[in-house]
């Protein structure tokens, strides 16, 4: 007799990891979908179904196994989820916006057509398109791919001819299209959790800081004044509240520098930006995932410190991984680690990330990048 | 070539398993001797080495796999563990302490002979050495024995001859100590944290309730008066002072009726009582203790909410785990649970805990109690 419900999640990294660190407790069982075995979820005791985030096969072993189907990444096989919703099996959020969010020109005319404000943007056709656009949008744009783009890849700043050339060789026979560069003034996000009945609850509006395009710091609660911050909360709760399905959602803004906010992009999952929500909050984005998804009541979305900062381990190198300075890191007051088991390093890959908390945002922030550079992996 | 290291826990149950969630996101990979495979530890990750407490051959595999080995448990094979200390096994907290601690009667002269103040107490030669202590200590004593006692296990309090002779019966064979009975006010608790270098840090003081002997509810912080609570911190630090290795150190105390603390007894682990510092500290008792053993910096002990009260969720029958009612407890502000995947339930088998958080200690008991009551595995 089988006392543990099993959650099932598309892909076994490091959130999947994470979502398995928080699913234990709650007396789940944990079952991923991952390519190679031995993954960061499987270290942590998920049970491994090795295969490919479109193989339809594995998804549906997966679907057998599982209780509660979730995903770490939407960029997977949607039309497989559907057939698989459809016959009852209980996935969320809802493959409909598994769809909808994994190619990002479709999640932009959503947003607009929902009334939602986002940068100007518009489908290329072809490189004649592509220049017309470029002068309209003032000479500066971005081009990124519809599918598949992910912590940097599928995005470039084009400001020429020469540049637009070198994106479509790039991006090769891709569907594009362009987005107008918005000279923000600062980016923030939202975790906002939804649950099966649709309630949602926004944790704090917060600050990110990228590099490179990949996340590499997160400030909360956001300094932004009052108005900004209420702006940010109510863009993303709307937004949230106009997509099906469970669970957590990541959604990116854009503070320009007249003090607008526009939705820059949504995550239908867990994300870095809410990573430390796992120190600085009650309950952390990932138990928030599995209660959601599950059918358990959402827990409180406060902050309990006065104010934390996260930053990306990112690898500095090629080869295998090695973990040093990690007694320098924790012996900074407020410093939390989180190494995600993966081996080899990369230049730029994701190897963790640490979470200093502190009575103000500059001494949390100051910990933390100190923390940093202690600390590779 | 193998980038992280191994962190080697002798016991692979509900500690070991939070053990486990704790050593993962610091970079570690977990080994646990345990006697039955897929235990609570193993579901979160760790490997397992099956083999039972006192499995000398199966502690000599897990000290060659292990860069650290620590234990969740004390009743142990402190002889073999000495062997591969001398031989340069890194052992913590150091095996003469966990020889020390598993014989209670020892523990009691050692405590004694550090000017540390406890209960009176004496040997137990014979029946007739156990009747005049009986008069000795006023007609109400505990017979206890030596070694193996453990939630509530190996504990009985005598009144009169027939008692005696039930704990003779009841006992059979087992070295036997007697204690004077402490009418107290309030049972303490402290965990204290022991660096590699022998620096000491204690969480706050709390108060425990026992029932049946086994440890019910926990309320963090204790409510005390400033004198007491400093008196019991004191004896507390110097207590893990006095021992050796690193590591965790639950120090139970007696509150008497006169003010007085005493120390009742040690466990040279994390401990029950502290289970709450998952939930309402920075860092818990299990970060702590990985941290302590494995040589990096503690962190802080510091609570982040005004109180917490921690209750065990104990087996009310026998027969296969089922978990119900969690969705209610977690509906109650402030409630997180921790389940430990155990099967089959048993009566006052410890199947997980819940913590609730709250402005006061009344609000957080409260909270803890009613979830209490949703929740059965």
């Amino acid at each position: 007799m089988e006392s543990q419900k099993t959650i099932g999640i598309i892909g076994g990294g490091q959130l999947g990891r994470m979502l398995t660190l928080a699913a234990l407790p709650l007396g789940f069982k944990v079952v991923v979908l991952e390519a190679k075995a031995g993954g960061p979820a499987a270290q942590a005791g998920a049970q491994e179904i090795i295969g490919g985030l479109y193989d339809a096969e594995a998804l549906r072993r997966l679907g057998e196994r599982a209780d509660f189907v979730t995903a770490e990444i939407e960029h997977i096989d949607a039309a497989t989820l559907e057939a698989m919703a459809k016959s009852g099996v209980p996935i969320n959020p809802a493959p409909a916006t598994i769809r909808l969010i994994k190619d990002k020109f479709a999640q932009k005319e959503f947003l607009q057509a929902q009334g939602i404000p986002v940068a100007p943007f518009a489908e290329i056709t072809d490189e004649a398109s592509a220049q017309k656009l470029l002068k309209k949008f003032g000479g500066k744009m971005l081009v990124k791919t519809r599918h598949g783009a992910y912590d940097g890849r599928g995005n470039m700043v084009v400001t020429s001819q020469q540049d637009l050339a070198a994106a479509f060789k790039l991006f090769g026979n891709a569907k594009l299209y362009a987005e107008a560069f918005v000279p923000f003034a600062k980016e923030l996000a939202v975790m906002v959790v939804r649950d099966l009945e649709g309630r949602v609850t926004a944790y704090p509006v917060v600050e990110t800081v990228h590099q490179r395009n990949i996340c590499l710091e997160v400030i909360a609660p956001a300094e932004v004044d009052s108005k900004v911050q209420k702006a940010a909360e109510r863009l993303a709760l709307k937004t949230a509240k106009r997509l099906e399905g469970a669970g957590v959602f990541g959604i990116e803004l854009f503070l320009t520098k007249e003090g607008k906010v526009l939705v820059n992009e949504i995550a239908p999952r867990v994300h870095n930006s809410g990573h430390y929500t796992m120190d600085a909050c009650q309950v952390s984005q990932f138990e928030q995932h599995i209660r959601a998804v599950s059918g358990l009541p959402l827990g409180s979305t406060d902050l309990c410190v006065p104010a934390a900062v996260m930053v990306n381990i990112l690898g500095e190198r090629d080869g295998p991984a090695k973990i040093e300075g990690l007694a320098d890191a924790l012996a900074i007051s407020g410093v939390s680690v989180h190494l995600y088991g993966k081996s080899p390093t990369k230049v730029d890959r994701k190897m963790g990330h640490l979470t200093a908390t502190g009575p103000t945002a500059a001494i949390a922030k100051k910990r933390a990048h100190t923390a940093r550079k202690k600390v590779s992996v």
